[in-house]
């Protein structure tokens, strides 16, 4: 068992028995985007904040960056900077959760083996939790969104890129070398048959991620020399697929399909009941209609149902604030393990 | 937490614990066969029995033959009918195992909801554990063979059908509804790209499962018009793929493809380290290297390593010994959870 994870089961069981003030802030670090929220040790959102990271991607300046919007925001409340008890990173790799570092991602311009956790640590000067953004957004559903309550569930993100948070007997389950749902590089009818490279799009990614979808209706655009503008996004190319353009219904179908194949593929190896459909494309009710059907019609008896994030992009950081939270009771009671600075 | 599993991880701690004289019996209840072996306290097998299930098939018959089987390995080591402690059944088919009943199997006439755990105790008096065939296989793998300290493992069974048991932290993973690990449907490149009923093999067993295998064969011989024998199982044709024989060798390279892409794909989901293979098509050399080879060179970091079972067919009797040791241990011990006839 794992210290950290351990370390928040503690801390769970002491959830909600310290009225401490003070607050915490669950940040979502993107390719594109640092999006902050602060709340106060109920988890209530009292302040956002965000910036591009474009320009900026070494962990130092992201860091900085990170630190100018916590202060930002504690001014905004008008709390001094030792009301801060605590950070949660949601970030767009694979990590090593209970050593808080980056292990690999493709954005960021391809960090490796980022200590996070320690560097923001030594910045803010509190305890902080580093986890994979697709799985502090599981942690937000279960909490907050469509999958709270139950015990198990796959939360399914499905934007730029593709990925799964899986929570079993309600816990997050994120495999032996922190890599457990990387499902965009999945094998599926119609998709590449041998994988991509771990720095490439994936199978199922270049599929029906949103590049994918965007990407095949480009080609569709151009090949028939139809007048149809090419440069729609795609869940634009979904929205014309219910209003009747037959291209775009081609396009949904396919994409339903490989997503109700890959939610097959993953239920029979988990054998779970619920799946929260996240992410810009995965949000979208047409796939996820779409997808339910096929689901019902291969599986007579216990198809999965698939219900769709209500929260967004703010699962991670409702997540992140979750996780934040957690530790900053593990600091607070004295019973619980705690190897951070509190 | 399901009360059977629970028990048994109360009786693991206290495995070894007891010198209690007496016996366990391990069943491998398949659709052709019935094998039964006799174990003392350690785990030692000391007799063996089995019989055709070809022409009985009702659960009734079933346990008057299994009946038969105790009582003549009871008799061969000479010890009296009251010397049993405990059963253990590995079936093949969707198995609830804390209420001992086979909910569904394609085998044995189809066999729906029975209540075998109850059934046997009434004829035997002694308690009865009933779990999947693969998973009572995962538990010999676990315990005596080539997954002996791994804390996560895969056993991928490949016979006539495909299945998976799955140990995460050095348990058993059984799904919400007993059915984890049943990837004999996985939908994968080259095979059916929609899944087959319940009743029928499914997209990956019909490739890569032994009659599976054989169908091709004879297509191949047929269609080519060649003097090629026809009528070799799987693991002669894989032979000859060795041998050089080139029909053998695309067919060979083709169920080494699709293996290799379905441990891919639950290798995403689950990011485990271990696949140890099993079955008699599983168990040839040739098919895990090909499959091994192509893995590593698909993923440069991190490629799940593949061992052939040592046991062969023993593990799910030795997984069903070591499951009925640990209920009869449960009854003995009294702090132990245990609500069923000691």
């Amino acid at each position: 068992m794992r210290q950290e994870t351990e370390k928040i089961a503690n801390a769970e069981q002491n959830m909600h028995a310290t009225t401490e003030p003070g607050y915490v802030v669950g940040v979502d670090l993107g390719g594109t985007n640092l999006r902050l929220a602060l709340a106060d040790m109920s988890g209530k959102i009292l302040a956002r904040w965000s910036s591009s990271t474009a320009a900026i991607r070494g962990p130092e300046a992201v860091i900085q960056l990170m630190s100018r919007g916590v202060k930002s925001m504690l001014h905004e409340v008008a709390a001094p900077p030792e009301a801060l008890r605590s950070v949660g990173i949601g970030v767009p790799g694979v990590t090593d959760v209970d050593n808080g570092i980056v292990i690999a991602t493709s954005y960021l311009m391809g960090w490796r083996e980022v200590p996070l956790s320690a560097l923001v640590e030594k910045e803010m000067n509190v305890p902080v939790i580093v986890d994979n953004d697709v799985n502090m957004a599981a942690i937000g559903e279960q909490e907050f969104g469509n999958a709270k309550d139950a015990k198990d569930f796959v939360f399914l993100a499905i934007g730029t890129g593709i990925g799964a948070g899986i929570v079993i007997n309600g816990k997050l389950y994120r495999g032996s070398s922190w890599a457990a749902g990387e499902i965009g590089y999945m094998l599926v009818p119609g998709a590449a048959e041998i994988p991509a490279k771990s720095d490439e799009p994936g199978a199922l990614e270049s599929m029906i991620g949103g590049e994918g979808i965007k990407n095949q209706w480009q080609k569709l655009g151009n090949e028939k020399g139809s007048t149809t503008p090419t440069e729609f996004n795609a869940t634009e190319i979904f929205d014309r697929a219910v209003d009747g353009n037959p291209h775009a219904k081609a396009l949904l179908r396919q994409s339903a399909t490989m997503l109700a194949q890959a939610i097959y593929n993953i239920s029979l190896v988990l054998n779970c009941p619920l799946f929260v459909l996240g992410g810009t494309v995965g949000m979208h009710p047409a796939l996820c209609d779409s997808a339910q059907k096929m689901l019902d019609q291969w599986i007579v008896l216990g198809s999965p149902r698939l219900v769709r994030s209500t929260l967004g992009t703010d699962a991670q950081l409702l997540g992140s604030i979750r996780a934040a939270l957690e530790i900053a009771q593990a600091c607070i009671i004295p019973s619980a393990v705690c190897a951070k600075p509190c």
